[in-house]
């Protein structure tokens, strides 16, 4: 089984371990160390104590410098929500490692293998074996592979506001001006209201209104998103 | 006063900024944007995010490659007390941080200056504008100059247990070799006393006794470290 992680890892991610032991480990659960207790195996929490801070610090970098615009309450928002269980939970099952990990047989028959903690944690724990073995632009690396296209696709849109979700999917491929007018106001001062377009590389993308200048921006930005979206799909 | 700051840094911490805006922004805090934005300043809050997320893995793999013996539980308890609000407020104070940051007058009429929220965020933004200026190196350069040795002066050895803070006293000048001996028991098997003796580098530190052996070995723990500090003192 160890064999075809190895090889999964080097065609998939081209990762290749110095110390196959430090894998090992990683992909070894408490519960399996508890049932094997001869074999004197280590398991991957430690390990995961680790890994869990390398992954925030790479995910910290990666979005202090690609979200300029968003303050330190939204970026430990959007930080939170990509690395909370769920979502690397979601990351080890892409990887496959939830076919690798070594469960005891009562974490086996109550489906340990596809519980999220247990993913999230394993998913840490190999960052933090990754990290050890070969340095921390390995795993950067890696997690440039696995984790940021899905934020850059717009797995974690729901999560941002509307200009900064259509600022990530615009800029991916590299920056692109965005800019917001005023196009239009109207109505009397105590009820008025705001129309604004939204313009990328001098293409209009949307156009919104509401009831200040920013709750119009953010309405196109939603309507640009949707519709690049829509088009995407066809 | 930014010209005190640069001195003290290169003297003290041989710590030199390229990019001294960046020095300046972390240094600004919130109140004193919100006073003078007739400037265009940025305060120092985004920094803090990414200086949290470089301090948490430079003190992760310190605590994970220097407490072997610690369970991720308790390495995980460990790295909560010295990231906390109240270590890092008084490492900035250790540092004179708290001459130099920029406060509205507010804030500084609220004894801002003193208050270990504040200086938390300071030290860490710090830490950030240090990471991008010179990169992870050089903060953790900076790291083992202002946080470790207090770690191995047992700054934090009340949280860990007798034995995890003996290790990481005799220790911090290499290697040296701990042994915990069971010498004699007695007593009933319903009420049996054990006695240890902990030796390092084949001296006796300590005897200790308790109900358990490895209760024994705590107290012979805790009574060669308070042996050692009484030694250190005189």
């Amino acid at each position: 089984m160890m064999e075809k992680l190895i090889n999964l890892l080097k065609e998939k991610y081209e990762v290749i371990f110095k110390d196959i032991s430090l894998l090992e480990q990683a992909f070894t659960h408490s519960s399996y160390v508890n049932e094997h207790r001869h074999l004197e195996l280590t398991d991957n929490e430690r390990l995961e104590f680790l890994g869990d801070a390398v992954l925030e610090l790479i995910i910290s970098d990666y979005l202090f410098h690609n979200f300029q615009e968003l303050p330190e309450g939204k970026l430990t928002k959007l930080r939170a929500t990509i690395v909370r269980e769920d979502s690397l939970a979601m990351f080890a099952k892409d990887c496959q490692f939830d076919q690798f990990v070594r469960l005891g047989k009562g974490e086996e028959n109550s489906n340990g293998r596809t519980r999220a903690s247990l993913l999230c944690d394993l998913f840490e724990a190999f960052l933090g074996a990754l990290f050890i073995d070969q340095g921390q632009v390995a795993a950067k690396t890696f997690i440039y592979q696995v984790i940021i296209p899905k934020i850059e696709a717009g797995a974690f849109s729901h999560e941002m506001d509307h200009k900064t979700a259509l600022q990530e999917v615009l800029q991916k491929n590299g920056d692109i001006l965005i800019e917001y007018s005023l196009i239009n106001e109207e109505g009397p001062a105590h009820s008025r209201v705001f129309h604004v377009e939204v313009k990328a590389g001098g293409k209009v993308l949307g156009l919104g209104s509401g009831k200040s200048k920013k709750a119009a921006e953010q309405k196109a930005a939603e309507v640009a998103l949707a519709d690049l979206k829509k088009k995407s799909q066809r």
